[in-house]
C-alpha cells in the first residue's frame, strides 16, 4: 500500500471510531479545507515574497506551518475519499489540462495563460 | 517509487521547464492554495448540507469538483516541496495530534474538542 | 461624516500610529481578508444550514462571529482605502451588473446564472 | 440614511425579488464571503509585494479588484444583516480591542501581538 492510502485508511479509521461521518459530508469538508488553508495564509500575511523561504525555514515557524499544511492535506484527503475521487489520479488529470493551457514556449517566465493575455 | 511521489517529480519538471520557480515562493503557494480551496468552496455554496452528497455524485459537478480539488492538491504539494516538508509524514503527525486532542469516547458524535467544551 | 468613513479614519491613524502602512500594501490586504474570511468560515464548519440561524443567534455565537465578521470588514475598508476604491460606490457598481445577469423573473427561487444554465 | 445603509437596504429588494433568502443561511453567507475573498486573493497570487501598489493603479487592474472587493463586501453585508449585526458598529468594538492588543509603544514597526511574542 502507497503511503497516501495508508493515510486514508488512518482517516477513516479515525473518523468511525468517533461516529463523525454525520459531519464530514462534502459540503463541510469543502469548508474544511478553505478554513484550514486560510490558517496557513495567515502565517504569511505580514511576511514579504523575499523573506518567505528563510522565514519557512526557521524551525519554529516551519513546523508551525507542516501542521497547518497537514491540517489542509488531511481534509482534502477526506472531502476526496468522501465523493469517491482519486486524488492523485485526479492531479494527474489535472496536470495534463495544465500542459495543454501553459504550453512551455509561450509560458517561460510568463505566469498568465498564453490565450488570455 | 509511490505515485504521490511520482505527482511531485511531474510537477517540479512543469515548473522547471517553465522557469516558474521565480514565482513560487512559499507566500505565493500559500495563497495558490487558499485561492484554489476558494474554487472548490464556491462549488458547494448554494447546495443544502442534505443535497451535498447526492450533488457531488453527478457526473458534471463530480468532474468539477475534482479539478478543482485537485488544483488544491497541486498547489499544496508544490508548497511542501518547496519547504522542504514531506507531507505525508506530515498529515500522520497531524493525525497523531488529532488523536490525542479528540479521543474516542470524549468524542464519539462531537465535533468540539473536550477540552474547550 | 458617515459611519464607514469615521471607522476608515480611525483605522488610518491606528495604522499611522504603529506605523504600519509598510506591511498594508495590497498583497497583504487581500491575505488579511481572505484569512479573517476563513476564521469566520471556521465556525460553520460543523454547523449544518438548518441550524445556523438559531446557532449564529445564541449570545456566546454570536459575539465570536461578529468579531470575526468585523475582523473581514476592517481588512476590507484598510484594502480599499490603500488601492483607492470607494467600498460603498464599488458595491453599488456591482449591484447594477448583478441586476443585469440576475433578472428578476428567470432567477426567482434559483441561484445559477440564467444566461450559464 | 448613510451610504452603507442605503446599500443594505437595495441588497434586501434584491434578494427578496428573487426569493433567495432561501438560500442565504448564515452558513452559506460565510461560504460566499470566503469564496469571494478567495477570487480577490487570486488575483494577487503571482504579484510581489513590490508590484502590488502600482498594479492595483493599473486601470484594467484596478476595476478588476474594485469588483472582486465589492463582492467581498456585498455578501458581508448580507451575512452580517441575516444574523442581525450591525457591521459598523461591529467594527468599532473590534478596533477597541485591538487598540488594547496592540499598544502603539510596543507595536509600532511590529505586526505581532506583543503579548505574545
Amino acid at each position: 500500500m502507497n503511503p497516501l492510502e495508508a493515510v486514508m485508511r488512518e482517516l477513516r479509521a479515525f473518523v468511525a471510531e468517533r461516529d463523525w461521518a454525520q459531519f464530514h459530508d462534502p459540503k463541510n469538508l469543502a469548508m474544511a479545507i478553505s478554513s484550514e488553508a486560510g490558517e496557513l495564509l495567515a502565517e504569511y500575511r505580514w511576511v514579504s515574497n523575499d523573506e518567505a523561504d528563510d522565514w519557512s525555514h526557521d524551525p519554529g515557524n516551519g513546523s508551525r506551518v507542516a501542521a497547518e499544511a497537514a491540517d489542509v492535506g488531511i481534509a482534502l484527503v477526506l472531502y476526496c475519499d468522501r465523493i469517491g475521487v482519486d486524488l492523485v489520479e485526479a492531479m494527474r488529470d489535472k496536470i495534463d489540462v495544465n500542459r495543454a493551457n501553459y504550453p512551455v514556449e509561450a509560458s517561460r517566465g510568463r505566469h498568465s495563460r498564453p490565450d488570455k493575455r
